[in-house]
């Protein structure tokens, strides 16, 4: 008889995981440090103990491991996601990928399957943007992109908690951070599954899919100095007023994009100054976000962007500052693990299918280290970091077995 | 010997009244309820006792009255304006009116020069915008436009004290406001000397005017309702983001004014939710603040915004809700007063010109009770409302004489 996966057990897990941190609207609110987060660590660390037979593992920067070993002592095949959460946000962002391979692990032991390699399960701490400004936390600091001194100084915005506490009470500790790190290339291949957060599949009539890019993300800060003034001894004319300028930069931003496929670009923070209703504006910041897994695409857009900045500036006669913050590049996932999704979801019945992530994960860090991919399941409207977030029980299904089938491909096809 | 003020002396007052809430880089901070506006209180009280001789009145809203007697028995004249200021706000708005009132009456006094009308000086109680959310607030009680009961709820904004607590340390008590009221034609006229805060005067070269109408002024807050999504895996086709249609709301007002003069509109206060870097905005919420002497103006533009925003909603698709929360109409100053002023500015040489107030001022409020008036100085570089306000010497002995000239004419030809 063919392995496959639980649906029930696995379903039950996910109710289970999703009852903590879930508010009165039915959103999850389980940020990297909260009260939640440690709830659900405690939640997975008993659960692979009573039903795995297996003690979890804590590395520096609290990172969840367990280790299950294969036939031979050779480097791990890595499955898994993270278990935190966006405020109010969904039930399957994260815990999914970390469900489903505890469901894979707990198959393979409960039928005594031994793969090759040895199989390790991870949930990763802090992957979502969180209070402490510092998203993939875990697979950052593993992939040596974050370091201590990176994160010494790091606090809550609100409560001013020193990141260093709060990764102390998850178990961590960021002094030792160098024996969390995996540059070694001790990990032999990691594989994600996560919820697409798009409509790409659901256009497509596809439950799953193969992820062959994570989305490069350019970041700036952009600030339009105007003049602050009384807004009714003010004549129009006499105006350098920073919100009309913002306005015109927002729409030049959407008209530089115009029609072009494979990229997005989002103006999401702006923020008025003085923003009061009788002083005409003298400062706006405000912060772009473009994505997009072709770098030449990008330089197109942000040249035209800029030309029409220019234009504005000269128009408007106030200066528009631009300052790049974050320049992180498309991550192409490993042929060799898109080849082993690709037969896993193949084995299963299913067409295959690829498409770029546009959302920054875990695996886009992993990459950095070892061979690594992502399987992707549909999201029900593309809705996702809220409670409405949604993927079937009968996709999930799918995803599982095509994950389970997949590490069996990987297991085989990795030396 | 023609009678005059004493400059050396107001320039004196006004120095040391500036002293009262000074901060580091030079700004006024003197909020309605603040200890800087209790420590001005004193200051006022003090000087009038001292260099007056008479002892000042606090009324139910804790407006400063200072009466002196006139020949007959009569209504009196009552001039003055307010000793609070915008956060870092400059030397010269409200206070600058209060010390020309002081000066005219001190001149008087020491002169022995007796007016057929009683005279008084008024220092009003929170005119400018502050924490409680109510601006002229001390000249809204007197005409009757806020009673208790629309004061019994308010609170500072940020430290929750009640206003009724405000109120009663400045010395006022807001159960009693009904003694407070002078909607029973108790006053015979009002004239309020203000600086301009505009460049009206600076482009005429003129250093003083006589203002012929108060600016009415109409608030409304307008909602943009879009779709907060991901700002990575939505595309562009499928979003509803508020900030575009927001920005085009911005652009269309600046259009529906077109070079239209007599008439400003601005959008100064400008929220955007959730406001995260990697989510598009959901929601926008804005204030409009449209001012203009000309109702039928305001009409037109209103309309003009409207059709626009009507096409907005039809292209983008999302709904823009408009909710008018101020309708305030433009207030004409008394015939019969402002030529006292204009005969008070001739008779020092200077030429006559008249202005429209594109500011809210206690005067508005006076003048629903009395015949009232109000005198411009004028604003080097129109500014105001920062620590760069600014009127010169030269400007501010011409005002302060013209003030007591206009009063002069006002006691002869008042009834």
């Amino acid at each position: 008889m063919e392995l496959t996966i639980n649906p029930t057990r696995l379903f039950n897990n996910l109710r289970e995981l999703a009852k903590i941190g879930m508010n009165s609207e039915g959103g999850i609110d389980r940020a990297f440090g909260s009260e939640s987060d440690r709830q659900a660590r405690n939640w997975l660390i008993k659960y692979w103990k009573n039903h795995l037979g297996i003690e979890a593992r804590k590395d520096a920067i609290a990172n969840l491991w367990l280790d299950w070993s294969g036939k031979k002592t050779t480097k791990p095949i890595v499955i898994g996601s993270h278990h935190d959460a966006v405020p109010s946000g969904g039930k399957y962002d994260g815990a999914l990928g970390v469900l489903i391979a505890t469901e894979i692990l707990q198959t393979l032991i409960e039928n005594n399957i031994h793969l090759e390699h040895p199989l390790s399960v991870i949930s990763f701490t802090g992957e979502e943007p969180n209070p402490f400004n510092l998203s993939t936390l875990g697979s950052k600091v593993v992939s040596g992109r974050l370091k201590q001194e990176n994160l010494i100084k790091s606090s809550h915005r609100d409560t001013a908690e020193a990141l260093e506490v709060a990764v102390e009470k998850l178990g961590g500790n960021i002094h030792e951070l160098e024996n969390a790190l995996l540059t070694d290339g001790s990990i032999g291949a990691f594989l994600e599954c996560h919820i697409e957060q798009g409509k790409v599949l659901e256009e497509c009539h596809l439950p799953v899919a193969t992820v062959n890019c994570i989305t490069g993300i350019h970041r700036e800060e952009i600030t339009v100095n105007g003049e602050a003034n009384h807004a009714g001894t003010t004549k129009m004319i006499d105006r350098k007023d920073a919100l009309i300028v913002a306005s015109e930069v927002v729409l030049a931003l959407e008209e530089a994009l115009g029609s072009l496929e494979g990229i997005v670009g989002t103006i999401g923070y702006f923020k008025v100054e003085p923003n009061e209703a009788n002083i005409i504006p003298g400062e706006v910041r405000m912060l772009l976000d473009m994505r997009t897994d072709q770098p030449q695409l990008q330089k197109r857009v942000l040249e035209e962007f800029y030309i029409k900045i220019k234009r504005i500036e000269l128009k408007r006669k106030v200066a528009i500052e631009n300052k790049v913050i974050l320049e992180q590049p498309p991550m192409p996932m490993n042929p060799q693990i898109m080849k082993c999704v690709d037969e896993g979801i193949k084995d299963i019945g299913i067409e295959n299918f690829s498409l770029v992530s546009m959302a920054g994960h875990d695996a886009a860090n992993m990459a950095r280290l070892t061979r690594s991919g992502m399987l992707f399941v549909r999201s029900v409207g593309g809705k996702s970091h809220c409670k409405e977030e949604y993927s079937t029980d009968e996709d999930i299904v799918i995803a599982a077995n095509a994950m389970l089938k997949a590490v069996f491909h990987i297991d085989r096809e990795l030396e």
